[in-house]
């Protein structure tokens, strides 16, 4: 199965409501991709089950939302408009370019050259920015560039003195972000794995300038997420830490390590965890002219922060997720989702859908529960096949009313993984619901 | 109060972390706003207010979650590549553009020029198109020019055979959406009412092609967009309904109606209803090439589905849910923000910091709550200072554990709009803010 796992997913995700290729009926726009019904949802639960976690659970965690335009100094002062770069290289024999870091999609097309009998021959590596470039202003020969963001990193660290001084926190504290960011990706590829536009779930934490405590953090952030991927049911053999091997780390990161999953083409990037001293905050304080210091109550001192950041995509969990809880067991397909991540929580059917008084009991039951949980109604084909259409979208449990319903109002869950059907009480549903999200 | 009612609700979202100019420490980029710990919590609030009410709790919608950057074929087929355009006047004193059809702009621009006794006098309107441009590609000299979707509708339509296809929804059926939209505004104003980075909340509602369905949909939706104002708290008599001038209206619109908030600046756009008939599809299937009519299995008989859309911004609705809930009461200032929306549902105290068998008290209260509620804790000052300092952020709730507290579990629940104190049993807290949220 593992060998075309990935396009088993592909096909799932298309034919039923998750991710579709973006601008599909115009021949697409690549690397973008569409989320429909069950992915909106999917990918909502995602990002929701990292702000839960670590924002609002946490303490000393602030939530900031920063626009994607951003004034075009910023991307200065980060560093990306010098070096935000790939290594680019053109195939001579039909000019499609790749990135010349990434041997595997290199050998991938000259094999198709090969195959073809051609020449295989490449240009020399050239750097190539992969900021988007975007023009505000209303006259066209005057308007300004600005860039897409290419991480919402900066977001955070040029809004560092409006949260200390509109939120006063004591550090070390952490200012979380959720949303999208662009890059103009030479070969976008593995599905959602590596797009022109995505999202990314980060937490930036301001820590005292002191190798110790820089350090303490750092190994507290490392188990955080990797708890974080393992409450949500990820396989844990499937998840390690890497180290970056001294050339890959930027040369203002102290430490750096990632999260990886083995996916269908290998071990791959989940997410990094990094240590970015003062490199940041020095950085914009020299470029903006503003004192970006934090002043401790406590001991006194004045300095400016270091960073931890932690630093994942939205897509390449989503996308892990979703790796990792495709199954096929018989005649089954089942996405062994954990219930929080389930786009549908439960499914509501009546037992026949031509019995007016199993129907109307079904509906009382399915509207109550729409209230506090996304739930779906369904009265087509048999129960078997509503079983089999509820586990290939991981619904975790099956609800049917039947005419013992009528006269004792308990019902048949069924749950997802054991497929064992039970009978409880209607009253009983919402509570069982619940105990399952944790 | 009302003359300066907007400059105090920016002022206070400065300074207590809810909206930042963005980009500020580089002088800002004229346009953009980032949310603060406290904006980040209301505008996620509000849009999830709108989710649960339009998508989760209602039958037969979808949600979508379309990419930004699509085909730029796709804004040819919807008119925006001809005619998303404003018209743009320039004055010949200063050369500041201004929109020509924005008469109180331009007055209080020629008012500037009179009281330094200045010329004043325009050039001819001229269209500009606002969409924003992006490049796309991996060579300079060959980039795409692709734009930054200038309205999130779209995303809904290129997708409605998808939607179709995965879900098989009964007609008539709402796909809905929530995501950014850019727009190269001439005059950006009003605070975060006119921007050129924004978000939007939108439903597409596909009927059969037939005037009364359509009509009758139209006129439900009026109600269920209005009652949504009404359910969060907003006053009844700054809401209105206005029909589109004729002259207003888009070619295809059959119907248009705002939903109008009376600003400090007088009766503005909250959002639109609108009935466009079989425009967007129509257009897409032409321009795509693809079939996008619908099959109706009850009829059997297949069209091309009318649209009825309600769209709103998601910063409006947030400006006028801050300017509503702005109150001076005597010496304090109070945001009455509908629990739901509140960034914190309740603050916990200790009634003295300096008392560790208090802290501890409430310090296990406050972590007992956080895992169901967004809380904040503080022990800054004395109670009636953070009475205060949560009235003016819309804490509906201050929670004191005294003295008292260690002998009978009680606590002091102060609230907000009352300012009334009352002694509840801690286990009774859960359920009292639960309540409060509904």
């Amino acid at each position: 199965m593992t060998e075309n796992l990935l396009e088993k997913v592909v096909s799932l995700c298309k034919r039923r409501g998750f991710i579709f290729p973006g601008s599909e009926i115009y021949g697409g726009l690549k690397g973008t991709w569409d989320y429909g019904p069950l992915g909106a949802e999917l990918k909502f639960n995602l990002k929701e089950a990292w702000w839960d976690y670590m924002v609002k659970q946490r303490e000393n965690v602030f939530g900031v939302n920063a626009s994607i335009l951003m004034n075009p100094k910023v991307w200065e002062a980060s560093g990306h408009v010098e070096s935000f770069t790939d290594p680019l290289i053109e195939c001579k024999t039909c000019n499609e370019r790749f990135r010349a870091d990434k041997p595997a999609d290199i050998k991938e097309h000259e094999n198709v050259h090969i195959k073809k009998k051609e020449k295989v021959s490449w240009t020399e590596p050239k750097q190539f920015n992969i900021l988007v470039e975007a023009k505000l202003g209303v006259v066209e020969g005057e308007k300004t560039t600005v860039y897409l963001r290419g991480e919402i990193t900066q977001g955070v660290h040029v809004n560092f003195k409006n949260v200390v001084d509109s939120m006063h926190p004591k550090i070390p504290f952490g200012v979380a972000q959720v949303g999208k960011a662009f890059r103009n990706e030479i070969t976008p590829r593995n599905f959602i794995f590596r797009s022109r536009e995505f999202e990314q779930m980060e937490m930036q934490t301001y820590v005292k300038p002191d190798e110790k405590e820089a350090m303490d953090m750092f190994e507290f952030m490392k188990d955080l997420r990797m708890k974080w991927y393992l409450m949500l049911g990820m396989n844990k053999n499937k998840l390690r830490f890497r180290e970056h091997a001294p050339d890959e780390r930027a040369h203002y990161a102290r430490a750096a390590w990632d999260i990886e999953y083995e996916t269908p083409w290998g071990w791959d990037e989940a997410e990094g965890i990094h240590h970015r001293g003062d490199w940041d905050l020095s950085r914009h304080s020299k470029f903006s002219g503003q004192d970006l210091s934090y002043f401790d109550q406590e001991t006194k001192e004045r300095f400016i922060p270091w960073v931890i950041e932690t630093s994942a995509g939205a897509e390449r969990p989503l996308l892990y997720f979703l790796l990792d809880a495709y199954a096929e067991e018989g005649e089954r397909v089942v996405l062994k989702l954990h219930p929080k991540l389930a786009p549908y929580k439960a499914a509501i059917f009546p037992l026949l859908k031509n019995k007016p008084e199993l129907v109307e009991k079904a509906r009382g039951i399915y509207r109550e529960l729409k209230i506090d949980f996304n739930v779906v109604w369904d009265d087509r084909g048999n129960i078997g096949k509503r079983y089999y259409a509820q586990d290939e979208i991981g619904t975790p449990a099956c609800i049917t009313v039947d005419f013992q319903t009528l006269e004792d109002d308990t019902v048949t869950i069924r749950d997802r993984d054991t497929m064992k059907q039970e009978r409880i009480s209607i009253k009983d549903i919402k509570s069982l619901l619940h105990d399952k999200q944790k």
